[in-house]
């Protein structure tokens, strides 16, 4: 090594892309600064799990900087992200701070798409963040606390009707978990309401749920929500949302279903971030705000740019674009910290990305689930543990693997879910 | 028992005084219904710990359904009381709703007091609600993440200087988890700032600090706090605060002191609800907004209306008020309990309440605490094991303790705090 560890390597945020980008990078003589608005890296594929009060946030985030402590080339910055000048070579902050770079990673992830009806996302808010987590979390066991103070019984039907819309893992893992609210955890909590006589609908656009799965997985997936209580509705579009009801479309057949918490899980659109890297209004993006990238996941006329997770589409019309899930991010944030060890060191570049696909998986309440490992196809509770496993592995890494798996262990033997706390904005000392 | 289970009891609030009059009625046959603005119990005396990161609010909530879920006599109510009519023996919900009672209990207990400044309330936040310590939380995390990137030395040092008002058991808990967080939590964490510099000042108006304490633990408390870096300021009096400095005033001087994180441990007023339960303005209360009730914790002239916990005194000129601590409520809980069911049952009244005091204790960071018992007095490490001994087994009741013990062993052998995130109030839809 004769080169001295002056080159910068910024990296904009702190998913399971950026953070890995940071990590793989350890070696390397850069520097690395990892820029993200917030404090922690989250581990979103358990998300669901804060949602409907199983888990506590804390449970599944990681401060960024405990993380990346003892790495010394690393730095960890809380800032916005407000602009990027790539002639220039440097990113803008809020609040005017230029920061220099001689590589850039983006991996701004997506947030969610309401396909134009924007005004929907106050009434059925997306889960993305531990601040959606927990509104979503306040809406749902509301729901009940409200159905069971209503005295007018229409009112109280709207209130115990839960819509979650889109068939993806998310949508059956919240209308999974929505089911074993219902007819476990509130089970004998209320005195006026039945919990178990809650309706929960589950709308899907496709023929069929889960439709990235092979249809046998997607088959019994729909009948393990099934026997939770969950009403699947496939072929059928959410046309109109308001705040006492949602209008949903089979065929030519429209009809109004009266139901007051709407849960969205049904697209995502690029980070705002895609845009202005690459000019909004300019192509260089898919229609839902994908940057596109080249092979090697570099942005085409900017070398050294590039752009990893779900913010990215490789810019190659004959293959099926990636799924937006931790193991693409990861891979990638792993293969551009080669490209770029190899580029500091002035070795031959690497053979393009390639995704190796070792298998996706869905769970569906409390002991069953959906796993898709090409070779094998498992459901209900044989994949249930199978994913319980991958995903204690996985968070081993970020250390909370411990608690979660008590936290787990504890909501399974007592079917309770300890943290379904309704909290609102608002300090103490505000009242 | 020839009575049928007709009459009413309506407990407000619950905390550790209503939950525990809620609980001691299960064999009384009577109806009883409590009424809470929030959905869970909270164990308050850990909620520092969710302030400064080591736990997660999930962690020391329990929902309140759950607790009385198999108590048949018993129904939770998520309602705000905003009147009494105590001639006609009515609640007033918000929303219009009366609940009416034949035996009330109202345990509403007490938020900040601010002395009458309450415009600083905005910026040295009190610890009462999951709102506020999530508020502490974001605070502290956020001064060192801005210390990091201030370019100002002077804006650094504000920044990096924390003033916990009061000197009490919840100061010195906060002062001493801050001085940890400072040495240990975040040790390597940053690479500009060494959040070891960081100044933590307790100011406390009183000779000593921990006040209600013997001497010798007084001392020796403040010897553990100062070994944690945190600097004792007594006979110091907080005479202004703003957004960037806090005026303190030791005899006739009085300094400035620039800082940007103020905590307000000080002092605590009744909830408003004890105004309205006597009359505001009517005599009736002390002069911190606490309710004057009779020796068995009724209210004058009105038989079977309650007051307990913290938002009760005993009028009584000769005797020295009662700590407002949890074990004080939950004896007057049960002991309400028992008056209520002695009436019902048609036998004498109990001997007035009588506080039976086993002890007290106060933590300071991960290994110290001070243990007041009477017949026996700890203080630094055997003082802490009983401390975490006595908290544990408090908490099996409300069943969240395996949880928090490992969490505690975990943040114990790691110096980490893994709760420590920096949250808005804002949904990723809201941006």
């Amino acid at each position: 090594m004769t080169r001295t560890a002056s080159e910068q390597v910024v990296i904009v945020g702190g998913g399971f892309g950026g953070l890995m980008a940071a990590r793989s990078l350890r070696r390397t003589p850069v520097r690395v600064t990892l820029v993200d608005r917030r404090n922690f890296h989250l581990f979103q594929p358990l998300l669901y799990q804060v949602a409907t009060g199983g888990l506590s946030p804390g449970d599944i985030a990681s401060p960024l900087r405990h993380v990346l402590k003892y790495q010394k080339n690393a730095t960890v910055l809380l800032a916005e992200v407000t602009g990027f000048d790539l002639e220039k070579r440097n990113v803008l902050l809020r609040g005017g701070e230029r920061l220099d770079f001689d590589y850039l990673i983006v991996a701004a992830g997506v947030s969610h798409d309401y396909f134009g009806h924007d005004g929907w996302g106050r009434i059925a808010p997306g889960l993305k963040s531990v601040e959606d987590a927990i509104d979503i979390r306040t809406r749902i066991f509301l729901a009940f606390e409200k159905a069971e103070r209503a005295v007018d019984s229409e009112e109280q039907e709207e209130l115990l009707t839960f819509v979650v819309v889109g068939g993806g893992p998310t949508g059956v893992e919240l209308a999974g978990a929505l089911g074993e609210i219902a007819r476990e955890t509130l089970r004998h909590d209320f005195r006026r309401i039945n919990p178990g006589d809650a309706r929960i609908l589950l709308v899907e656009g496709a023929s069929r749920i889960l439709t990235s799965y092979p249809e046998l997985l997607s088959r019994k997936a729909q009948r393990s929500l099934e026997r939770l209580g969950v009403t699947v509705l496939t072929n059928t579009l959410v046309t109109s949302v308001n705040e006492r009801s949602v209008d949903i479309k089979a065929g030519d057949n429209i009809r109004s279903v009266p139901a007051q918490t709407v849960l969205w899980a049904a697209g995502v659109r690029g980070s705002g971030l895609g845009g202005i890297l690459v000019g909004n209004g300019r192509s260089g993006m898919d229609r839902a705000g994908r940057v596109l990238v080249n092979p090697d996941l570099s942005l085409p006329d900017f070398p050294g740019v590039f752009v990893i997770g779900d913010l990215a589409v490789v810019n190659n019309p004959g293959s099926k674009p990636l799924p937006g899930v931790a193991p693409v991010a990861m891979q990638q944030g792993r293969y551009v910290a080669r490209v770029i060890d190899r580029t500091v060191r002035r070795k031959s570049p690497p053979a393009p990305f390639r995704y190796r696909n070792y298998g996706s998986m869905a769970t569906i309440g409390r002991a069953a689930a959906v796993a898709d490992f090409g070779w094998l196809r498992l459901s209900g509770y044989p994949a249930w543990l199978a994913w319980l496993f991958v995903h204690l592995m996985k968070l081993v890494e970020f250390e909370n693997r411990v608690l979660v798996f008590i936290q787990w262990a504890w909501n399974y033997v007592t079917k309770n879910r300890g943290a379904r706390l309704i909290t609102s904005e608002h300090r103490s000392s505000d009242r």
